[in-house]
């Protein structure tokens, strides 16, 4: 293990691309060396205040480089197989954008060729990095909101139509990245049925739900739209302790703790368990955390950087991504029977630690 | 048709009875002439300080009395069947709190029985009496919002866990009734599917959730919790020329218009109808109504008084109940079949108008 | 001492008599023995639900009832003089509206009299005892705060051009009496500059602003408005160790204290102390308390009861109710030479504990 | 008259001469020839992304360069005088930070500068370029909200202690400068009132209020504050036809108009003009009007440019930059003088056009 500054190649100059290359650039942890794409223009616009960055039209050129460390793919969904195996065989990391493949069963061998390698495959679930899901993600695991009962996502507004995905796959990874980091566990669902409409007529869902209920009994849902002038990006997650809720819009007060809800009653003298529960409500104050106010992609590339150096798996891997694809094809799978809860394994496997060639 | 002040009785003094009261006692269309309860202290108490009301625990006797043109229903669910037909059959007029019943097949019974009398049957889904909820109704009618798209409605606080019917039968009702009330010919549901949970062990749904595709493509969808400290109600109406937004605990701003959304560009030169049509964004101004304070209970036994005089349905009638329950019981065998959709008819009849001996 | 019921009467059935009738009448502290009126019917009116209390129309006969130990007073502020002190002479403990009087001469009159005679003179300065403030006052005192640095006060919206007062005799008691209320040794400025503006030819302002310089070097202010139709009832105190935002149209988080703001950092090091302080600015959380749910005119007369009983002087006693008067008395003042800084005595005295006849 | 690109250095590259050097480099109607710092390193460092800007540290080789038609200064207050009337004298357009002067002795000389030499001078007064001002503005002019009855504005929030000016100086030429545009005829207040603390010993007000009596009876008012943890930024106009609330923190709805407010009934048979209107309040609907999204500096270069090429003073030219002086300069005296009235001329002069060697 070595703590140098890794060299770090982006793949694809596109819509998310020149974000990777800032952050990057800007990064203590990494030299980008390069950036590839196949409209070389394009990659020369993002570098052009960035000196000494190589400008690559051939993958095959870029990773035949031993100076490449690591690969970050910002490349449509389609190609991240394709560009992930290539780079993991030719014993590059992989940092890959959200969702990690267009299919589970790519996804699953960018996983296996990523661990039989010893490599590091990343997720880059961006919003897990930011100040707000990281202090939620901790008051979660520290036992703040007691056992969860239900997680409720709703993220609308008038978004662009996407010429090959519906609203789920465009917007709801976004949630369900989210519930994966910071659930115990994972997200682990039992099913997921999902609800769509198409009253446009564009093709695909433009407005959709996901039910997902999950182990324990809680249920957590999304609701994703395309066609909401008014935006909405908020999270309840409610326990039996506390509940948390998340307005990524209220820029001054994103995370709000209340100290409010429902507690349990057991009564001993009573026979059966279930029954013998009483419920009582609570009302305590509201609290809410001071947030750092870090970039989270730059949190997001420290963490590529670290998990390389550490041999350790990142906290989105490529099993992280995995979940979420489970999940978006139970859904799809959903939409064509109706609303029909399709099962999931809810096996909730993370990857073991691998030796990295760090 | 007389324009003669009514003679109301209302039965049941429980928790929603003394604001029936209080509004019959008010108005100048009515003459609250009893109040009727197992208990007669209890109807002692919301009459203390109505002189002249008369008291009355025997329902037979009330009926009985041919000064009552018409009965308010304000008992527990499972009652409202036997004292509406009972009271019907007396040649009362009827007004019954939500649900109408507690299955559709008594509902269907009193809609049929009140039909053959000619009188009226009335149900008090009292938020479609709200100034915000009239002035929706009337956006909509005008064309306002255009066809509508998608309808989305959530209500979640801390709420009593009721002891005899989830969370869906408690709360979704309010939502559907306005659904019912707003949209052009009702709520004509395809079908319906909906998740629970009961995560706290309460022996019912405490959080649910219910999708509606309706006829033309559009999605009406429900949430309702009582697990939730963050009190929302909202409901998010999209149509192709604008958006509005109930956000009924906005005090200052209740309803908005967005005349901002999506538009559908159609062009004629390309083959297919459907995958011509191009779809753009429009940013615009905003929109709010100012809004009546005129209590909605006020209204609502105004409009009980109008149909009868009118030998006309009132505006919430019983079929209007009767979509309700339909919805709810294809709710509970959804939720009993994992979200698999149930069909509905989807025939919103309304009843034809009847000639009321008024 | 006793901890019998008390007995009292309420002198005036106009505007805020019948909430003084209503709280009295359901406190476990008072029996309600009279109303009292110049116009019978209204008196009738405010009683007619509470069987067994007298209507009186006459003061001297009312007072010469021994058993009556209290008369609350809801008269217009012109008359509070006259009524009270003929009642505190008849040896009757009294409450009255704010504000205490309609001079501060006459006020001083009351308060001297009160003290000749043992007995309780108390304002209802209601405010004071609603839950939020009542938690503001605990939070100032216990230090939570720190030093006070400005305490500024907006309460405006559209209101009635009252035929007697302008908007500051109008409004501006209930932001002074809760700075009173709150600010460790009560409200003791320096001075008061006064702006007022009559736009519309009212013939007295409709929009006020008061700035109270106050021993320490803080700042206090008040803007109130009648012609504004945004509603808005916002508090902040500035302190040197938290600030705290009393929205009091917030339903879901009237209070909020920001463990945020200035700090000073002594720097031993220089000569002169003042300008050795450095300034340096922190980010902390958020916290908002639960408050009760307990109606305000609850927990005053509850307060007029226990001092009373305890031979103490009130919360809100007539000593406060002169300190408001004093402030807009100079306020009058310094409208009339264009904003002038009219010197207080800050004398901030506060009542020696009385001998109460209890 | 000539349409071509102007050519414009800037002076100053500290905290404001990037922005100036960004817009001015993407404008279609500048071009940038030129950045001067004493600090070369300075400038060079908000250029190095723009290949061919000069570099100069000598504002005398600058402005002997005839190659430059207009300076824009971003430099300390203190040395804006002393630039503006070299550049002035050397022929160039100036622009100029607010404020623009550190005394209105020398602010007045600018103006007859620039006068003299048939030059404009304007100054950066960036919030009248923003959308939400600009609709303002119209929104007044074309008498919207009819008389202005006062103009109320908030900005708080935590801010740097600056080491050379108070709070007033600091903040309080966003407000008035934005009173000075949308006001009919500019700022003409009667005379300031300024009320200021400092609290925490830093030397200067940190909190501070002007009160602005206006010709006609209006009030206008300013709370400016580096204390508090909250941040408000918020501006009512109440008008006699509507009232306007500008929240720019309001992201979803910037700029709001109540149709709603007070109305004056005159009453003909009444003999005294004043007593004889009644007022009445009217309840009505809010309106918030789309705004552009383009940037205000944006803005602000285009109109530089057009009032080169036109001939004519810009919409905040230099006696616009001089009545704000004024008002600053009275409230420094009104503060030394516990807040007495300071008159001014209000003899709200505008500038003549001037015969521009466009």
């Amino acid at each position: 293990m070595s703590t140098d500054r890794l060299r770090v190649a982006v793949v694809g100059a596109g819509y998310w691309g020149p974000n990777l290359v800032r952050n990057f650039a800007a990064s203590d942890d990494w030299d980008l060396v390069a950036v590839c794409d196949l409209d070389l223009e394009r990659a020369r616009r993002v570098t052009q205040q960035l000196p000494g960055i190589r400008i690559e039209s051939s993958l095959d050129v870029l990773l035949a480089d031993d100076d490449v460390d690591a690969v970050a793919i910002a490349t449509p969904a389609r190609t991240h197989h394709g560009i992930a195996l290539a780079a993991l065989r030719a014993g590059k990391h992989v940092l890959v954008e959200k969702p990690l493949a267009d299919t589970s069963e790519r996804g699953r061998e960018m996983v296996a060729v990523a661990q039989e390698n010893g490599l590091v495959l990343m997720c880059d679930h961006t919003y897990c990095y930011t100040p707000a899901v990281s202090k939620i993600r901790e008051l979660v695991a520290d036992g703040a909101l007691g056992e969860i009962l239900f997680i409720d996502s709703v993220r609308i507004n008038l978004g662009l139509i996407q010429p090959d995905v519906d609203v789920l796959w465009d917007l709801a990874p976004h949630d369900l990245s989210v519930f994966d980091f910071v659930l115990p566990g994972g997200l682990q669902p039992l099913g997921v049925s999902a609800q769509g409409a198409d009253p446009l007529g564009a093709g695909k869902s433009c407005v959709g739900y996901l039910s997902l209920p999950l182990v324990g009994g809680a249920l957590a849902h999304v609701h994703v739209n395309w066609m909401s002038p008014t935006k909405i990006r908020q999270m309840v997650i409610g326990g039996t302790e506390r509940t948390l809720v998340w307005d990524d819009l209220n820029l001054v007060q994103r995370v709000s703790v209340f100290d409010r809800g429902v507690d349990l009653i057991d009564r001993p003298e009573s026979g059966a368990e279930r029954t013998a529960r009483t419920i009582a409500y609570r009302v305590g104050d509201t609290w809410s955390p001071a947030l750092d106010e870090k970039e989270a992609l730059r949190s997001m590339v420290e963490e590529f950087a670290a998990s390389i150096h550490g041999g350790r798996q990142p906290r989105t891997d490529g099993t992280a991504g995995l979940r979420i694809l489970d999940v978006l094809e139970a859904a799809g799978r959903s939409l064509r029977q109706a609303g029909e809860l399709q099962p999931l394994a809810a096996s909730g496997w993370r990857h073991p630690a691998v030796a990295v060639a760090g």
